[in-house]
């Protein structure tokens, strides 16, 4: 793709994939909006006073319809927006079209290189003559990366004049990164000094992203104050669970068609995603194996009925392998070749190094027929059996499907919103340093809260009585902080 | 699309979408055989004897990649077949493809209008000088019912010069039938005579094709013998109940990726259809709501936990409304009217008037927003709300996805070949005359035998003293022909 | 116990263990009612006719709270009533106490010897001048047996004046019978005539009852009409199933508390009592493995994730045996002797000859330690080790808890009366002969439509033109008579 | 019952029920050992070193078999044991007369007064000579409350010479309580100050008793140090769900013999007892409906497919009602008489006022029948219709039936025994001050391991770079203090 910006008629800059998707788009946006009550509440609730009027936000975060309703809940409460996708595969077109047209300025198209995908965050992170964002909203950590690189490798360069040499590294990625950040530099050796300057705070929702962040916390590196988003209950304990347990068979199914009941299907890992995978599983009629390295977790899985073996010892035998672990090399090489014919493995864990894609690729021999586009059968040269890898080993719920549905990313979307507001809010208090922070609980509750009328619950009221002899005040928060629900 | 005919490489005469994707489709089949143990199991058994040789096959039935397996298990067998779809949406262009090239011939594809169904129907039957197949292979009954339609009209013109008269019916349909027997009586008054002669028997797939089947074996007008597959545990049991638990929440997914856990789901019907959906539905982690006429079937529900309702209790709270009745007129346009906004409607029934789609197109001012082919947006004058109807009210596991999977099908494809196979071994034998048979429950426990291995199940063995207690043969069938399952 | 007969106030005779338990008993019963909606309906609904005035009515059936109110719903639709247990274990002793206070003629207790089974039977058959009962409901066959065995001796007695002769059979219970006989023959020889000329038939609600009943029919030896009851859905897809799923866990948890939570548990026969059984270890958490003979059965179990193995495949690792296959022999000694320490071995299918109770007994050195009452530990001399056997390998429900809960026992026990009523309106119409009939199908719509209002469950009508489309009365029946539920 | 002390031959002092139970209970406490594999395991990693070796423990926790299991792997590393209930009703007879005659000196016994209650709680703290014990075991606080009023009033005493005033409460149970200390005054007014310098401190297992004892920290009250078992994964996360998923059918069947399948049950409350109560009545087939105040567990509840309403909605058309909020007034009598007739009431969340017994028991004309003990039915003048109440609104799981199963007891008591051992090694290093510390997660990891073994579970092995990679040690702890599994 030409590495071009446009502009529409709305004034936005854009680069996406096919602006004539934007009508589709719209209509799925709509449809989304009904399924992400807490998105909309906030509009209601905040919308009229205009509480981020003024601030620049900056998104990198998969582009997709979901996150579409999240831009325009955050340009109806009057920020200014730049967005562009955390993964080189998640974005939806059509998503990108409307939103370029109608409200935010996008840089994201699905199947960007890695080049182009570094090339779209600087470009998010542009905001010209403002030197950059007020308020980044991060997924992975990629946009407070590049940031801190910047921020250091300016540094460098101010200090004894040497530039970034993306020949010191192995890693593909990181050599495009210090490339971008070199060039930079060459052209204005105080840009990143000036964005770190501006930006108010980050708010981030991975458990990779926030591990960074606690890391440069205890190093002293941490540049601005960031809110951890993904260890609120309504991420965690929503959009893993809840999330896969819907997203895992929707992506398996439209990868594969393959009938889930009757096969043995091998889980890796048992932490919320693998308990989510786990339990859509064993109700389509499946035969779930469990491996797990935390004695805790594999004796939950026990308590569900679910025998926990390690991967040898169903490596000929199971039909179906999942990924869920957040480790590397979970499923290697050596695993899949001795697998049955036409057995599938994918990843719904984290990074595509759960799976050993690497020794898959440079496997003497090995043969990739692509049945369809993120659906592949590898077929070893000395059996001449095949496996059937989803989604290149990148996450298959959002590589083979659509990701999590807009309900449950509307729970921890909404967390994101009241993290932006709070950070945007308490700019001048000095509320928050350079630290890491989590949502307090209450907003934690009324996250969970917005998103109960919609689906008719009604919640009871504890009397004054009740609350003095819990000792929680009526209105929540409810329970202590270490609560595991 | 044009109404012609062309002819491959292979030989086989064909109508198909795309002839390009052949290659896809032929990957496809591949996976799909590996998932469809029964039917490779009658290729290995059956194909070194050619049993099928010299057999006329044709075949009306949803021309997916799932049944080119079947196809091509007929021609391994021995057999030359001719094929058209049973649904005009239901064809996968790609196995369409895939098939006519290399190996029968094909007139389907996806979006067919009636016109161009019935034309690629009298294709699939026209054997040239043969006069006609030897056996059917039926869906629904189509083909039956047009050459049963075209032996009554030739012997009314025989008698007494008379021609079918389309204006006679308001039936869109039947008018279509009747002017395709008109101009085929015109060229040749005794083509459909000649086909029943030739006609050995059919087997028969569907519900409501056999019940066609019976209401003729009633009347006395059946015009040669037939199957009844439908009946057959190996289908029934099955196909609908584990099916259905399949590809209900598949095709949804697929059509609207909404999330289901925590949705109020409305299932019409709690027959194998209703009880498969609702199955998965639950697991899923919907509240589901059941109607039912049957006291028997609505007490199982209670039995599961689940709710027991009319229409009208849950008109305005359910979110996803589902009929599985086999009836007609179950949800009508006054009821959708009164739905929430975007609820969704759609049909895994039977025909498109389980769900009052004819009421819907011309309720005044009622207007269809199309968000993706076979997911309708349909916005009522007076709310201003909308709801959403999957697949025009036809099957929505077939219109939003591609029906059930692999396996499910070859237990009751596998139930095909054999009937297919009996038939003609059987043709000289006088052993069925024209009325319509089950197959006998040994042949239905070896479908059932055939496709345990790919699962890994090991059956135990009755001991002799054992088979004589409970009064069987040890080697099957064991159970009476009433036993429920 | 001394077998003499007592009279109480109320004018009926008996023989119980301890009237004392009566007003308990009465309690008990009082729950119950609300618990058996079918029954209670029909005393709402009969009652006030007095359909029953005049008929005498031997029952042999578990003496239990449930059967009372069986008993009562006969006698208050006029019926007078005599009563034995159809188990040695199985009577409820507070339930006969109630009983035989208040409402009928009593001969039951907790614990009989064959010997005082026997004694029972006899007495309650015995009408004094009227000659016998007129209608009898029947569980297991054995009244039926014994009307049976007393004609034919009597014949033969006739004939050529041979008794019958206690040691011309092995089998312990049988010689009893024949004593019985013999000791009758000679004080009366025509004891059995009289009572077979006067009875009108029988109702039948068990597997093996019914089969002894065709098989008479298919001998043509049958004496008086049958109707088997064990094959209305409301019997055979309610009790087995939803009664098991009940009970199962019910009487493993009385029996031993052991968590099921993590279990192995093999579940030998997967028909609606296995079935019932695996869904319920399933659901409490156990890992379930599937023995079966059937491979229709058997693939039922594969779809819903149960693995299917053979006994010797998990023998060593299953922590749990529950036998439900109507069948012998199934776990034999030699299994038991290879089981883990403490594995619990239980039957749930019919006849303690499931599990190899003579093997265990007559095993060199094997020792029994009772813990309580129908919870023994056996030990192995060889290992050292022991494995727990519930109920001495008879139904582990009875024996070790209360068997299936009022709800479900309503449901067949409705049909029961259903039966009878059929039976007695029907006596002089030459309806039945001496065949073996099930119930018409309006009549079990009707009973599970007598359940449905207790658990506010509202049905559906259908409409005219639906009941016409789908060519079913609009009141029902709904299905065909092969319909499979 | 006269409260006088025995001696048995094995040298201990009993208070119990009856000695002749012992072998029984030695019989189920042999059973219950191969259940409770961590405590099994502790036995023999700890046993040879006599790590308990001179430690006085004092126990005040449920007499059960279980317990049993836990006091003889308490002496068998070398402690002296002196052991009370914590509940009137929960003592097993049998477990207590075991113990008391092979192990420890016990006072406990089923249906004690409260009266006699505190008797046997100070003998359980009566070591003569010593002065008192070294250890608490404690479930509730019950033994730590005694001992802080104790102290509290002895210097008030020393002080002022004033004595506690047992009339300056409502409370009937202080009463009791300021009596007994009031007479061990006037006999010994230093007894529990001796008593509190001799302990090393108490482990604490219960939300209740966790909670008095930081209520206690933050007053600075607190006398010694406190290990709170509570918040281990191991107990938090098993006991309350998994044990009560399991006992609580098992009481409900025990203590009714209901049918669960189709009733409609409100579980008011949806932390960890609600989840467990509430999957194992889906799964058996219930409608169950969800009351909660936290808006997460609503939305948790809801995601399971469980409506969240309030109890007004329900209150006339449910079955059974459950409370498990750990609340108060949580079911009214004003609720009750608004119930259908026989709708089963009843409580496993934790003391009895979540039911409002006192409302009941003095409500106008409220008639109670005892159906068998722990089940009775209360009838409202009113109405004439009555509700079961179960286990008089205590503790339904201990009550009914016998709590949780060993399995989840072995969980959460080795967690106890890796308290002690931990409070016993660190007495002499200063390592715990009088705070209330939670175990550290390594030891919660070691309790679970020690429970896979026994149902066969196999635990993957992190490599060192993948330990790296997520930052834990290869051997663990694996998670965050804060992961909420």
């Amino acid at each position: 793709m030409e590495l071009s910006i446009e502009k529409g008629a709305g004034g936005f800059e854009y680069k996406v994939k096919d602006m004539s998707e934007a009508d589709f788009g719209r209509l799925e946006i709509q449809l989304a909006e009904v399924e992400m009550p807490g998105l909309m509440a906030c509009r209601t609730e905040f919308g009229p006073s205009q509480p981020l009027k003024g601030a620049c936000i900056t998104g990198s975060l998969h582009m997709t319809i979901q996150t579409a309703v999240l831009i325009e809940t955050l340009t109806s409460l009057g920020a200014e927006v730049r967005w562009c996708s955390c993964n080189i595969f998640s974005t939806q077109d059509h998503a990108a079209a409307a939103t370029a047209r109608d409200s935010a300025s996008v840089f994201a198209w699905k199947g960007e290189t890695l080049q182009e995908y570094w090339w779209c965050m600087e470009k998010a992170l542009d905001w010209g003559f403002r030197g950059g964002p007020d308020l980044i909203v991060d997924d992975g950590g990629d946009a407070t990366l590049l940031i801190h690189e910047g921020v250091k490798a300016e540094e460098a360069y101010t200090k004894c004049g040497s530039l970034p040499d993306p020949t010191s590294t192995d890693n593909e990625e990181f050599q495009i990164v210090l490339s971008l950040i070199r060039d930079s530099i060459k052209q204005d050796p105080k840009k990143y000094h000036r964005m770190k300057d501006r930006i108010v705070g980050v708010s981030e929702e991975t458990t990779s992203g926030v591990h960074r962040l606690y890391q440069m916390q205890g190093n002293g590196t941490l540049l601005f104050p960031a809110i951890n988003v993904n260890d609120s209950v309504t991420k965690s304990k929503f959009d893993s669970l809840y999330g896969c347990r819907h997203s895992l068979p929707a992506a398996l199914m439209r990868a594969t068609d393959v009938m889930i009941a009757g096969k043995v299907v091998v889980v890796c890992g048992f932490g919320d995603v693998g308990k989510g995978c786990a339990a859509a599983l064993k109700a389509a009629g499946a035969r779930v194996v469990v491996t797990e390295v935390d004695p805790i977790c594999a004796l939950q899985a026990v308590m569900e009925g679910l025998p926990v073996l390690t991967l040898e010892d169903v490596i000929q035998s199971a039909d179906i392998f999942v990924t869920a672990t957040g480790n590397k090399d979970v499923i290697m090489v050596d695993h899949m070749k001795r697998m049955k014919n036409n057995a599938i493995v994918c990843n719904i864990g984290h990074y595509d190094n759960e799976i050993d894609m690497l020794g898959l690729e440079t496997y003497p021999g090995a043969k990739k027929v692509t049945i369809k586009p993120q659906t592949d059968r590898w077929i070893f040269p000395d059996t001449k059996t095949g496996i059937i890898v989803l989604a290149e080993g990148r996450l298959m719920n959002l590589g083979c499907s659509t990701g999590h549905p807009s309900f449950v990313m509307s729970c921890f979307f909404t967390n994101q919103v009241l993290a932006q507001l709070e950070l945007w809010n308490a700019r001048e208090s000095g509320k928050y340093s350079k630290q890491v922070y989590v949502l307090p609980k209450h907003l934690d509750e009324k996250v969970a809260a917005l998103h109960l009328a919609k689906l008719g619950a009604r919640l009871t009221n504890l009397t004054k009585e009740q609350a003095a002899y819990i000792n929680v005040p009526a209105e929540g928060p409810y329970k202590t902080l270490h609560y595991r629900y």
